[in-house]
């Protein structure tokens, strides 16, 4: 059934949204028809909230949006707790395309224990796709503390997890599989269609909280546009730090190796929700990425945060690439290529 | 200057957008480059959350989008306190189309000094105008208590505030301009395109509470889409009551007026935020209505909430509607006829 233009009729949102909804007793006023606001409990008296839209992309952009926006409260050192989503849908959208969103949505919460306590759905012809702006609110792990991006400092190791342009690598193979799989092995790209489930970067965060300890780490970042030079770079901006790093030590999946070669991109400023960037005591380095390989998660250190400000990347050829902003997604300049 | 599409690049930014903000104590991590998330400190543990787009009009959405969501917060007796906004902006975007709808977002956080916490801008080939996602937060006025809108009980007086279809007026007057003012006198379109100065319900609730105590408004609620039947639908749903209306006794601008019987629409279902729905103890209506009026705002008693679960619209002419559904709003249905 097509639907109208507006808000849904309430008798479709309750069918397709409100009737799927579960929450925990930290949600003492839940989403329901006419209830413009959620209320939740909170342990502590510190709230941390983020919000993030996934329009990159159209497939799982449900599960991906609370992943994406989950990321950004685990990096501050807190519990991803109580979701709210802005569903932005096409004219000519049918029960269907929104229950498919709607069931990317539960599975992502599901697997991080998240209450969806809020949104809005509306048909509109003011997108031509699909539109999911998601909220995120969470709880610090330790009550009254949290890690902030700008929090490095001179010295610290810096590691990341997975491997650079790891998203960007996911939407190149799921929206342009026709051209690259004349080029590109099969098992390749299929292997490359599944790399959301690198995706969170959760499970990266607990390990490296547990295994070198809350105040050992200074600084968390997940690399979202600008790829892995583009979170270096914020990340070193909010800290009134540098940085230098070794192309050569950023560990690059071989499906990103492929896709990347093929359209000339670099992978080092591709995308990469997934990719945990942390800074960290230099001693507890080496333990820290053990802790992480141990658990299936590839880790490395791929350089240092400098007190001079000054933003180098070490290519493998030796070239010093000095950074002076965040670096225009390569995605992104791709895609405009593609519809000029 | 045409900003490339992805997330603004960091120096404009900074300059369009970060640098215009302030913040209170009360916000410990502030919006900053890098900085994913935001932290803030409650002074209760109960926290009110709600999230509202804005994509139905062009301009002012930047301040709208501020009350619209403030109005979510408020009708559930909380104050809002914390905002965050998701801007998607079409190919094509200039700098200065950002810095407008800042403005207005500034704007509209200062009238009612809420703490802009977050967000997200982007350039997409996703939209074709730009959107304005919203999302705040809030604390309850009395700390631990909250009001919902299924709140209502039978016998209760139904009060609204100001007039039906006021949004919807000031959209229909604004977009259709030039077309309305071969039909109707510009001095009343022109009070017509001001009717934004309506849309908040903060000082309506505000004096609500004070006039009447907290403990005497069993619900409240915003007519948005759907317009006041939309919103009284709601209402009688989530509280499991029905209710009785009287046409005649629902207040209706005379740009209001003017508009719908030129267009045929129903101004009882036409967009209104903006118009407060209150049910409160009966005896104490006519002293609610006083207090609203000696400062300014007009309101009216409509009807009230029976235990039957039917809701009745009694119109002018005596003929008893029945409500099945929420109305699908006026302005959507006349935005799919002009467009087809």
């Amino acid at each position: 059934m097509r639907l109208p233009l507006g808000k849904l009729p309430s008798s479709i949102l309750r069918k397709i949204i409100l009737d799927s909804i579960k929450v925990d007793n930290s949600v003492l006023l839940p989403p329901k028809i006419g209830e413009d606001g959620a209320v939740v409990r909170l342990k502590d008296n510190l709230i941390v909230a983020a919000s993030d839209p996934i329009t990159g992309t159209s497939s799982k952009i449900g599960w991906l949006s609370v992943h994406i926006n989950a990321n950004d409260i685990v990096v501050h050192a807190a519990i991803p707790q109580w979701f709210l989503v802005i569903l932005l849908m096409p004219e000519g959208t049918k029960e269907k395309d929104i229950e498919d969103i709607m069931a990317g949505i539960h599975r992502g919460l599901e697997e991080l224990r998240i209450n969806l306590i809020g949104g809005h759905t509306e048909i509109t012809n003011k997108v031509v796709a699909p539109i999911v702006a998601g909220f995120m609110l969470g709880e610090p792990i330790k009550p009254g503390y949290f890690i902030q991006t700008g929090g490095a400092k001179p010295d610290d190791a810096i590691i990341i997890t997975k491997g650079a342009g790891i998203e960007g690598t996911l939407i190149l193979a799921t929206d342009f599989y026709d051209e690259l799989k004349k080029h590109i092995e099969k098992e390749l790209l299929q292997n490359a269609q599944q790399l959301d489930r690198l995706i969170s970067v959760y499970k990266d965060v607990m390990t490296l909280i547990s295994g070198i300890g809350l105040e050992n780490i200074h600084s968390m970042h997940d690399a979202t546009e600008g790829g892995l030079l583009g979170a270096l770079y914020e990340l070193s901006e909010a800290s009134n730090t540098g940085f230098v790093i070794y192309e050569e030590k950023v560990p690059i999946l071989k499906e990103t190796k492929a896709i990347t070669e093929f359209y000339k991109l670099d992978p080092l400023k591709l995308i990469s929700s997934g990719t945990l960037v942390a800074t960290i005591e230099k001693n507890l380095a080496e333990i820290a990425v053990k802790k992480l390989q141990e658990i299936g998660i590839n880790a490395e250190i791929i350089g240092r945060i400098t007190e001079a400000p000054d933003k180098i990347v070490v290519r493998k050829n030796g070239y010093r690439e000095i950074l002076s902003e965040v670096p225009i997604d390569e995605l992104w300049k791709f895609l405009g290529h593609k519809e000029v």
